[in-house]
Parts: structure tokens; C-alpha cells; sequence
């Protein structure tokens, strides 16, 4: 999984019929490049447009499954997605002696 | 999913029997790259060639999907296809202050 | 699917059982970088190894699919292969107008 | 499977009912840089989030499996992830000759 | 499927059942990249962790397959892997012409 920040939404009036009436959210991926005694959160990147199914909002931490195991997340496991918000992060704990 | 614009189409005569009568469309994948003050949509990068089973057309934004779960667009999933349009993107609202 | 062009073969006489009597060819995905007021096809990059089921020769641009849905071109969907090549492209219609 | 460094721990009160009672631990995929006479390995990159099944601690070098195949060490492979830790590494040989 | 050349192993005592009597090599992904008059194999870049059921050595060049499909090599297909070594390769040819 990956952790991301929401950062947007996402509409498509004519879509997949399984696609109707799931809430498609706008994603960020959230990469840590460790250099020397810093730890630096790039934000820059890819955005991804993924299934949300935990009540995720705008400009919280999320953590996303990608692949075909996303559409587990979905009553219907037919759903053509390839990314879910699967939790909303409360907590990210990372030992700094552990980073280069 | 990704968020992707059309540019163009493929005609490929001889190919897997399950790909006859599908609609091959050349879709670029959009990334946005932030950068202090400005919000740039890096439309540079790799090409896919796609299914689509929506009505997509050339210039539109459309919502692909990659991978296995492609597959469940297709009348028949035994298709051998790893991307395909599933939504025509009617707006994409970004929420400025959420990206650095 | 990816574009791509087949560049060569690779003999490998002790393999998987599954891979006997397979044709296997070397394709390098076609990545076209779009600049300023050129449209340039990047065929450096990674060299893959995909399954042939198409007669598809050297030199010649092709459709290959990749990942878990590519052993459907196989008789058998017991093959442990990751891409195959679906189609022998014809014609690639790019819309200049939709690139930047 | 990839190497990585169990570098820190993920908290998400709010998730998918599947992943009730799931430890994360955050990874860090080790990629090996060789360059003329040094081995070099470079820890900088993207950070994942895996689900532990082996007890692993923060510090240890794991072997981890992304995609799919990930929910087969889960006691419900209807779990929606995409990443798993699957060994602890006691030992890497590396055979220098075969190194460039 | 990618060539790659093995060049390690590793040991991992404490691991996933299904993993128990997998013999695990470490194996270094080969890129072709061709600039002008040259063909050049760059070797370096990212080390993966592959089962290996062919019984290859250090210092051959293997044709690994990567996702969920390198399961079916495994006696159980339950064995949560994403990359397993399928042929020893004998011969690599490339068609000069057809590379820029």
C-alpha cells in the first residue's frame, strides 16, 4: 500500500455502469526521500484517481491499495478500478535512526 | 485509475481473435507536477493504447484503468487487454491549498 | 496495451515446461515524448521478452499487452509469461492538434 | 520479491472492515546502485506500506511481495492489499565478479 | 518476461510457510539502452528476489517473469511470490537494423 494525500475529486457523468455511484476521489502519493539529517516529504508526483470507500475528505492522509486487489473494496468485486482509499491514516510513525 | 486525454487510434488487421471489433484508442496519461506557485499539467510520457467501450473521442479526458481489472469492461474478460477507458471526465476540481 | 517494435529472439532451451514451443520475441516498448513542435518516437529504453502468438517478425510495430492478462493468448492459461504481443499494427493516427 | 528495511509503523483507526487487526509496517525497497568498483546501496526512494505476517521489527531487512499475489499470506485473501512482508533476511550473497 | 542475470542468493530463516523450500536468487533486470552506434547493456538498476525452479546459477542470464502469474510455477500456486525465473537463456539475438 501507499500512503497519499486527497486533493481532489473527480466527476464522469458518462462512465462504466459499475462505476455509478462510487465517490472517485483525487489522490497524491506520498514519497519520502531521505538525504543526510533531513526527511523530506515529496509531495510532487503522480496523481491517481481512486475508489473511496472509508469517508475520506479532502487534504487528509490516506492509505491506498493498488492492482487488482482494489476492487475488493467494492460490494461488487466487477468494478473495473485499479486504485481504493482503504484507510484514513491517523498516525505515521517513522524511527529516524532507521533512515539513512 | 488515471486521468488521460485521447490523441489518437490504432488499426491493427491481424490480431488476438478476442481484440476483433474492439475500439483501440492512444491515450496519454496526465501527471501534475506542483511546483511552488504554479500547478503544471505534464502531458509528456509514455502513450497506451486502450479499449473503450464508453464513446470517447479524440482530445476528450477520459478515467482509464490498468491492469488485470481492465478486463471487466469487455463483454467477454477472456480479452487479453491491461487498459481501458471507463469514464469520460466531465470536471476535475483540485483543491489549490491541499497541494505544496 | 502498449506500442511497441520486435527487435530480435531469445533461444532458451532449459525453461518451464509450460514455455515449451513458445515463440519468444524481443519487443522495446515505443514511447513518443512530445516537445515544443516535434513529435519524437523514444525507442531507447527497456527490452522486454513477449510470448508471440500473432506471427509477428522483426521490425515489425506491434500491440503487446502485459501483466497477468497476457497467458490469455496462450492455449494454455497455466503459462507463467507477463506479455504477448496481440496484434501487428497497420496504421497509428496520432492527432497532433491534442498533443502539446 | 524486493529486499527493504522495516523503517516504521502506520496507525488508521478508520479502514476497511478486512483490515481490522492487520499490523502496517513502513518499508523501504533497497536498490543496489553498482558503479565501477563500489557496491552501493541506496536506500532513498519511495517508502510502501506493508502488511507483516512474519513479525518483523523496525530495522530488519525483509523480503517483501507486492501486488496481488501479497493477500495470499493473509488468513482472508479477500484482504485489499498489495504489498506483504514474507521472510526476515538472515544473510545476502552478492557475487562481486558477476557485478559490472 | 525481462532477461535478467543472477547474481546472489539470499537466506531467510524466518518466512512465510508457502516460501519454505524456495530456492531464492537475487537477479539483476537487464536494459538495453542504444544510442547511436552502440548497443549497450546497462546492468545496473534495481535487484530483484525470484524463485527459481530451473535451476539456474550465479552468473547466468535467466528470463524471469514478474506478478502474480510467476505463481504458477510453484507446485502450490498459493505461494505468495511476484517473480520466479522460467528459462536459462542460450541466445540473445538483436537485430542491429531495427534498433535506432
Amino acid at each position: 500500500m501507499q500512503l497519499a494525500k486527497v486533493v481532489g475529486s473527480v466527476v464522469a457523468t458518462k462512465k462504466n455502469d459499475f462505476l455509478i455511484g462510487t465517490k472517485l476521489l483525487i489522490v497524491q502519493p506520498m514519497k519520502f526521500i531521505n538525504k543526510a539529517d533531513e526527511k523530506e516529504e515529496s509531495k510532487n508526483g503522480e496523481l491517481l484517481v481512486a475508489v473511496d470507500t472509508v469517508g475520506a475528505g479532502i487534504g487528509e492522509t490516506v492509505l491506498i491499495v493498488r492492482g487488482s486487489t482494489a476492487t475488493r473494496v467494492a460490494a461488487n468485486e466487477s468494478v473495473p478500478i485499479d486504485a481504493a482509499i482503504v484507510g484514513i491514516v491517523d498516525n505515521i510513525e517513522i524511527e529516524e535512526a532507521s533512515l539513512k
